[in-house]
């Protein structure tokens, strides 16, 4: 088949994709020396021995394996109990009713709705707006769905001002003819959270041309001093042009038990259910159960993570900052941060091989992320804070010491 | 998106998708009675109740989890050192080498698997033969991704001889272009193992056309006396024409923890692994820990299962076989059943519902797993012996009663 297909047509899509300096791919790239390896940091994920998942998760999931039967297999789109548990406290966050039986879906993490989502709602040969940067799975999803993702650029480089999407080029977009628009908020790899004027600005065009947004919220329970988050879903768009992405598996820690949610409009959340039919059945029934200490946090917990690492962030955000050439915004919202850093004497690549190899620094390249980002490294800073710090030193100095 | 989808084709390959009676639905088609549903019997999938996981999976589960850093994350194609194990205990089990590196992948799911496999092998366009009766998401998958099922014939009626694909049939799919056949052994549904000289013919015939093969041995551990199997990837087909679809969801009760691999082609494992970075970046990485226990069961836990599994098989075959109009064959491998019921006064969707409102007892139906079947029905037997044996005199009777 694989000649086959070659000689068919230019490539099958997954040849072009190159997944090798993605999180947690970086391992079989660059190893790390022996000697730096046991205590590295990496940065291209969170670390839940850091920042371990919500009390209580690990019962949950005993529970639902002794009592087996009632919970290795669910409905395709999850256990009812588990989705009422989840709709009841999505509702509530957001702002937006969440129907259980027709609003919502459990998913192997988030990364399996999301991809459930863009298969579910693009065509081949189809326009997608896509926001750049931005998380790199998106374009990646629309490019093996034989789609044209069409980038809506953020700008995110002034600390000073807030993060803006350009909703010159997503009316452009949406004119041209795409009829979706995919975007995190808060935005992967920056730590933009849009306005409530943007979001609203951003609903409103969608009405206007007809089109669905699929909104990656992952990170929006993460939000520091200062910042209000505005849930798209609860912004006047209808409901059957929406759908929000969320999960456990960054701010909770819970991604080791791989899972997530979609919630929003039935007719996708059908399709979606389908398409899941056939890509793995369900997610992992016992798995589902530990989404009922989602949201249900002990007092306090969530305001202690926040605090920990805005404390963190804070740090890494005075260290670049005072290093001559590197520039850094603020995050906003969740743990990633998007510093750019001068240009150096060795290429992208080579700086990242070296802090691997000689450092055992893993950064996640920010060419990942779209077109023109070369000079910048993302960061997930949810790590220990000490550990961090110095690495994050370390990289300054070694870009300092490479600076042209 | 929905309407601009519509408009532009037909439909969206998901729409003409129905799963209402797929293993697990049931539950929101055709509500059992109250005073039914507590003791219901289940036959659309095994009961991890009355067949309990591997002992120590769980053990192993939970060793992951407290280390949690090491394996929350890991490469999309899993943990290298699960891949390790998995892969020295599956180039034994099958008679021919496995790289840990190159030649294996973990799924969340065999399921997982099979959606990779395909989605990495078929073109939009392409045939693909397909056997009948067989899995029902493998013809699914192939009419999801735009491509063309060639159905080939296995004979499996007549209990005394041996079941025969239709070899004559493949060769005809391999001439008019298929390049890949789709199988799995036992099949499923009807529990028949390939002899050696048919999975020889299939080799043969595969390397005469250039064809690939992806043959689902999800059940080819619960053998029963009389029978061997024998397996594919050993029997003279080329290394990159061969993947091989395993898992412990099934015999070895694992299920909900969802983990499923393939071994075999590494061009293909490679483009698995990319297609899996986008759909849901890996199996969870706490649940792979349990393929750990895999192969590595206590001495004598396998003969016990497969022992417990004869029983039930020979006393379900039993009454089948002594209730007039009904055929079945005996399975040689795995825990599936496909009686063929008589001509009934109501249709094969109102008996299903009867069994189901009155009596709590859930079957797949035949046509689930091709066209023609529809007075078949699937049950998988991997339940308590008696309260099976109970459910399948109830169905008998029923039959009996509503014959025409």
């Amino acid at each position: 088949m694989h000649s086959a297909a070659d000689s068919r047509e230019a490539a099958h899509p997954l040849d072009n994709l190159d997944i090798s300096s993605s999180p947690g791919q970086e391992k079989s790239l660059t190893p790390a020396r022996n000697e730096v390896a046991v205590d590295g940091t990496d940065f291209s994920h969170g670390d839940v021995g850091a920042f371990p998942p919500i009390p209580g998760a690990f019962d949950l999931y005993q529970q639902a394996f002794v009592e087996g039967r009632r919970y290795a297999y669910s409905h395709y789109r999850g256990h009812l109990h588990v989705r009422e548990h989840v709709a009841r406290h999505v509702s509530e966050f957001t702002g937006h009713p969440v129907d259980p039986s027709h609003d919502i879906i459990v998913t192997p993490g988030t990364q399996g709705a999301l991809f459930l989502a863009l298969s579910s709602l693009v065509e081949p040969g189809a326009k997608v707006a896509i926001v750049a940067p931005d998380y790199f799975a998106n374009s990646r999803i629309v490019a093996y769905l034989r789609a044209q993702p069409i980038a809506v650029t953020l700008h995110y480089e002034d600390p000073a001002r807030a993060g803006e999407l350009d909703l010159d080029a997503l009316t452009g977009a949406f004119a041209a003819g795409a009829q979706l628009l995919v975007l995190s908020n808060p935005n992967n790899p920056t730590g933009v959270v849009y306005s409530p004027t943007q979001i609203d600005e951003i609903a409103a065009l969608a009405e206007e041309y007809g089109a669905f947004v699929v909104v990656d919220q992952l990170y929006s329970r993460l939000m520091y001093p200062g910042t209000s988050f505005t849930h798209l879903r609860a912004s006047g768009i209808a409901d059957d042009r929406c759908l929000t992405l969320l999960g456990p598996s960054k701010t909770e820690s819970l991604s080791g038990f791989r899972v997530g949610v979609a919630v929003g409009a039935s007719h996708v959340i059908d399709r979606m259910e389908k398409l899941q039919a056939l890509i793995s059945l369900r997610a992992s029934g016992y798995s589902q159960a530990v989404l009922q200490c989602w949201f249900c946090e002990p007092p306090g917990w969530m305001d202690q993570r926040i605090n920990e690492h805005q404390a963190i962030r804070d740090d890494l955000h005075a260290r670049f900052r005072a290093t001559s050439g590197v520039t850094v915004r603020p995050t906003e919202g969740g743990s990633y941060m998007f510093p750019q850093l001068p240009p150096l004497r060795v290429s992208d690549v080579e700086f990242r091989a070296l802090l691997r190899r000689d450092h055992g620094i893993t950064v996640t390249p920010g060419n990942e992320f779209g077109i023109g980002y070369g000079r910048s490294i993302r960061l997930n800073f949810s790590q220990d804070h000490d550990k961090a710090a110095k690495a994050v030193s370390i990289i300054c100095e070694l870009a300092t010491e490479l600076t042209i």
